[in-house]
């Protein structure tokens, strides 16, 4: 019987940092791109459609020697029992004998290689000499990305910061939100320069803004496309299932767009209306194929760009294999023979 | 932070038996002929051809309250590495809440249920006054193919054994699988009455049996139409992915068919070639429809009946669900914060 590490909720978070995440999820991206990185079909059930669903992302990446899984379910009731809305598990194998490695708590790992996901969109697409950051959406995830765009583009001074639903209560998640986003800083080894400021008026915020981070669950657009200004970039990491929009879908046929996935850009990511309106036929890439320079990323300080992500296996196996190797090294989380 | 139960290969073993599965098993086809189970759709990879593969089959199931998944991988070099050839590890969850509820070694379940799973087909399709059972394939599922079998069919009195790609050595594995059928047959409360033969004519064995089950990874049918007498039953476990076949596909012309799940037979089960010849345009029904008596299994004695086993993660979660609440019951396994 082989042992499998079991790497519980409090392991995952003491040992993943977002530097580690922000060069994990390059790699994926990197590894996809050259064919050292697979993913396989996304399997997607919905119990009780906007209310209970979950979906098994799985792969393989050469890199990390594994192929594995995370599941990720959704579940609106849990709260009143205690519970968390989303929760996320991983399973890892060794890719050369199939044997088990590594059960995790994905939690942490979601939140991570989500935040990096995003910032790494920003950190190939934006503008060098942006200022200003707009992060849409003030859920578990806007720290993370936060965070992670500050480290990789430190030029930026302002994060405005918005509830697209409820403007007008933007300031209440600030107090959380600048603590979280310091404490991932701290961890990082940097010390936040940007100011933080809620602000009400979303149109504004968007005229605003160089570089736009969108993580909400709409399925509406609250993102018009007379507000993005030129030269401006946008990660967009809410849309992950069919039917979930967050920018007016006219943007992508003005605007370079990219993506982590073009199948899953294009049917279930923030790509999706636009292509069955038959506004954007293609990408212009994937993200991996502009870090490794065969395709071309921003062309000119004008023009918008887009990063569409919709998440893939293999940033959480990327992730998933450095908090693995950290956790090896320090001999953390538990042993147990399978 | 939740606590998921480990229950390791050797725990699963202690606490799994052939009654158990076959309970789980029958429970799991007539749950989801009532739609109180379904399956999701299987991912399967190949890395290497018939040499490295996996496959990820999950689903979720009313009775036991859980969804779930199983991966089971094939590597063709692990034996020279001290490995196992095939692995299976299974990860549960509670269906109310989506808590991961245990993490099981799957092997002996994958042994077990699809023991249960060829038994189960021959107690509802072969005829009652069957008497001579024909085990083709040699291989590590023959015990419990041979001793679920023989729980379902007590008039059983004769078990022929042979492998198909080599009858002369039909011999070879005698005294392994008798030991392991009586050790199956033992905890099931059970004293084998059948002598076990081995055999090296495959087609007088064929000729003689009432009861045919095949568990070879074959690719080229080996037991022919007119070899099978009329009357007989043909339970088929070893086609699970596209191109593997163990009986001619004429036999499906004039036979009654039945599987576990419609799709996966004509896609990837013995069903495969004759459907897509022409020769199968359906099954007669899927097996939980023939347990909950709304399909007719078997007519009449002279007819041939065939069970296409393809393997469905609903026997997986059914057969979990049963070592899962032994387990709980006995406080076995490890529990671990995840």
């Amino acid at each position: 019987m082989a042992q499998i590490r079991i790497l519980n909720e409090n392991i995952v978070r003491e040992l993943l940092t977002l530097p580690m995440a922000l060069q994990a999820v390059e790699q994926a991206y990197l590894q996809k791109a050259s064919g050292q990185g697979e993913i396989w079909p996304m399997v997607f059930h919905e119990f009780d459609p906007g209310h209970v669903d979950l979906d098994i992302k799985s792969g393989h990446l050469s890199q990390t020697e594994t192929y594995g899984l995370k599941v990720v379910s959704f579940h609106d009731g849990n709260p009143s029992k205690g519970l968390p809305i989303l929760q996320g598990t991983s399973l890892i194998f060794d890719l050369e004998t199939g044997v088990p490695k590594a059960l995790l708590n994905a939690g942490a790992i979601t939140d991570y290689r989500t935040g990096a996901a995003g910032a790494i969109g920003a950190k190939y697409l934006a503008r060098k000499d942006s200022k200003t950051l707009l992060m849409a959406g003030c859920g578990a995830l806007a720290p993370y990305l936060i965070a992670a765009t500050l480290l990789v583009l430190p030029g930026l001074n302002h994060v405005l910061l918005v509830n697209p639903r409820r403007p007008g209560g933007s300031a209440e998640r600030l107090d959380g939100i600048v603590t979280e986003v310091d404490s991932l800083l701290k961890e990082s080894g940097a010390v936040r320069q940007a100011e933080i400021i809620p602000v009400t008026g979303l149109e504004q915020a968007v005229r605003e803004s160089d570089v736009i981070l969108t993580a909400t669950p709409a399925r509406q657009p609250y993102i018009q496309t007379e507000w993005v200004r030129p030269g401006a970039h946008l990660s967009c990491v809410g849309a992950d299932m069919s039917g979930k929009q967050e920018i007016d879908q006219n943007i992508m046929g003005r605007a370079r767009v990219f993506g982590d996935d073009e199948v899953q850009c294009l049917s279930v990511g923030e790509c999706e209306a636009a292509h069955k309106k038959g506004i954007l036929q293609k990408l212009d890439g994937e993200l991996g194929a502009v870090i490794n320079g065969t395709v071309p990323g921003r062309t000119n300080n004008k023009e918008i760009t887009v990063f569409d992500s919709t998440g893939i296996s293999l940033q959480d196996l990327a992730t998933a294999g450095e908090v693995l190797s950290q956790a090896e090294k320090l001999k953390k989380g538990i042993l147990v023979e399978l």
